[in-house]
């Protein structure tokens, strides 16, 4: 799929560190999982990279747009998308950034609090609400946590408010599932709070099934299943659970939209050990935790790499950033090997990296520059 | 020593989140450090905090730089200092950039590599060099690593090559000890590394004692000692070891000189809990791990805070950023009581945040802006 990034780089040669998205696969991964999952509307999570032709190719394809901020609704903007295509979906919103984009015509927001839903009440009048429910992440390759959602039996309760208040929550709380939906724990938490929904007063409008880190994934070292496996798991969690009552389905794909559409390539800066006996390379890119890789933290997310030497003899290395921070090391328990031969100035391009990479990057920490983003 | 800070919040009120930094702290940390060491070369780690108005005030000051990369030697260069007043000491540096910094008229470069030395006596010829060296790391606050430095022997051959390499390293390996002075175990280990240069064939001409980190503190939650305790240990550690033929010392602090000299004001975005009967309140704060906060990376550096309702009645909370990012949680594991009546809209202020705050910060992840900074 990223055979085109591939001749770019060859035929461009762009300073590193650079990161180049392919937007003919962001927009076929847009048109695969709308043929997978119809009934969905797919809000895309523009967090995962807010590239302004990211965001126009997905608009023209018919897009939704899940935001965090009203930086992030008026990138959206910019292209040209009309609000009602727009999702305030972050749980944590200043009431003043709020009444903001009720102003701009944004009905759509989420909340997963009782602190929320009365800022929600007090300057979005009518707007329609979302809540957040707390889920198992089970098999998740970023460490997720409870910081969104809350339980089942809050989210009943709090429903409840929103219509009292005037808001538009006519029925049951929604899903945030950031779990895998094909890991059993995913499924079967996300199948108990959609019973909890069920006994609500009417049936539900919106079902909204983020995909938070670790939903809908891209594909990094580990094998993940087939995004046609996590959409029919999907789709077959909603009919069971649903019938042919099928209520409005959000989706907010934003890694599995632009992960694989991105590759990074970097360069080898130095390759040394710490000793004469040193087990292990050490070996230091122009780019590390702070430069875009920010999603190593914990060496949880484990990237594959390509060098121009691969296919020749490999050794284990540490795998670092070029900062003066002890901090900016990629991998050293995870075990990597690269080739032996490998020699500062050689290239290593670094796959997947189209989600949570130029965003995540540092103004300018030790004085490098943000990781620079090419879409072609 | 913040009180002009809270005057200038109390009456400029800023928009939030915003550091403020008081630039005669700053002066006023390197004055004492240059009393308390007067035989040692201060080189403001620049990556702690790069703002043109603390590296003009440390200028006029009389201070030195160490420097990470050539974006960072252009910002010292653009306050009018001298390059003889500039060290390379990233021991992680493109050859290109060796080469710009050294026909700009840097001639201090640091190493811990052959590679790295091969590339100095390529592009840098006749230039100072020194070499880092692997120390013990106990009881520092952020956590360290093996990043940096070599092994003591490998230093050794590394000096002897760089000599008959042509460059400016007649003497004993310098010395990074980025753990603290006063705690046992580096003191002792930092007089081992240095009775191996003892044995080099000249004496030493160059000692770095870097502040990487842990070095030099700034004050977080944990009692810290006091920067004169931690120099009366240096400076009699260079007495024990050197005695009356002293070499040229030189010391690299960053989190000392600005750390306590800032304070960042935020504000609660809101107050939360999961379920009906959660022990712990969340609360959400307009600044995060990805704005700012990144040394909470782990929970390891703890910082204190302060708000308007302080000496009232408190309770436990998890405390997170404002990013739709489950990873962007300051404190959770730690355990941090606020007050029971905190709301959103309440200021927060974040102490000792003047070191690695603004230049972590991401360019705009999740569309919010980077941390603004305020010098006076």
């Amino acid at each position: 799929m990223t055979e085109r990034i591939f001749r770019y780089l060859r035929e461009q040669q762009p300073e590193t560190p650079c990161l180049v998205v392919d937007l003919d696969v962001v927009e076929n991964n847009f048109r695969r999982m709308r043929e997978l999952l119809p009934a969905a509307h797919i809000f895309y999570a523009v967090k995962a990279n807010p590239a302004a032709q990211i965001l126009a190719r997905l608009a023209t394809a018919g897009s939704k747009f899940d935001t965090a901020s009203r930086g992030e609704i008026e990138l959206v903007q910019a292209t040209g998308v009309a609000v009602d295509r727009i999702s305030f979906g972050n749980t944590i919103k200043k009431e003043k950034d709020i009444a903001w984009a009720y102003q701009q015509g944004v009905r759509l927001f989420a909340f997963d609090s009782e602190a929320e839903l009365q800022k929600l009440a007090r300057v979005a009048p009518g707007a329609r609400v979302f809540c957040r429910v707390l889920v198992d992440c089970g098999g998740a390759e970023w460490p997720l946590s409870k910081k969104f959602g809350c339980a089942p039996e809050m989210a009943k309760d709090l429903l409840r408010k929103a219509k009292e208040w005037g808001l538009d929550a006519t029925a049951s709380p929604s899903m945030s599932a950031a779990s895998r939906p094909t890991s059993s724990n995913g499924t079967r938490r996300w199948a108990r709070s959609r019973r909890c929904s069920s006994r609500s007063p009417k049936r539900a409008s919106i079902c909204a099934w983020s995909t938070w880190v670790g939903g809908f994934p891209a594909r990094y070292r580990a094998e993940v299943n087939s995004i046609e496996a996590y959409c029919e798991a999907v789709g077959r969690a909603l009919v069971r659970h649903f019938g042919n009552r099928m209520p409005e389905v959000i989706i907010e794909p934003g890694r599995s939209m632009v992960g694989d559409a991105g590759v990074i390539q970097s360069e080898v800066v130095l390759v040394s050990r710490k000793s004469a006996n040193d087990r292990k390379r050490w070996v230091y890119l122009d780019i590390g935790k702070f430069s875009g890789l920010a999603e190593t933290m914990g060496e949880s997310i484990k990237y594959r790499l390509r060098t121009g030497r691969d296919g020749t003899r490999v050794g284990p290395v540490v795998l670092a950033g070029p900062t003066c921070d002890s901090a900016d090391i990629l991998y050293e328990k995870t075990e990597y090997k690269m080739p032996l031969s490998l020699k500062p100035g050689d290239k290593v391009e670094i796959l997947s990296t189209g989600a949570y990479t130029t965003t995540y990057s540092s103004v300018a920490f030790n004085g490098f520059a943000p990781l620079k983003s090419i879409c072609i």
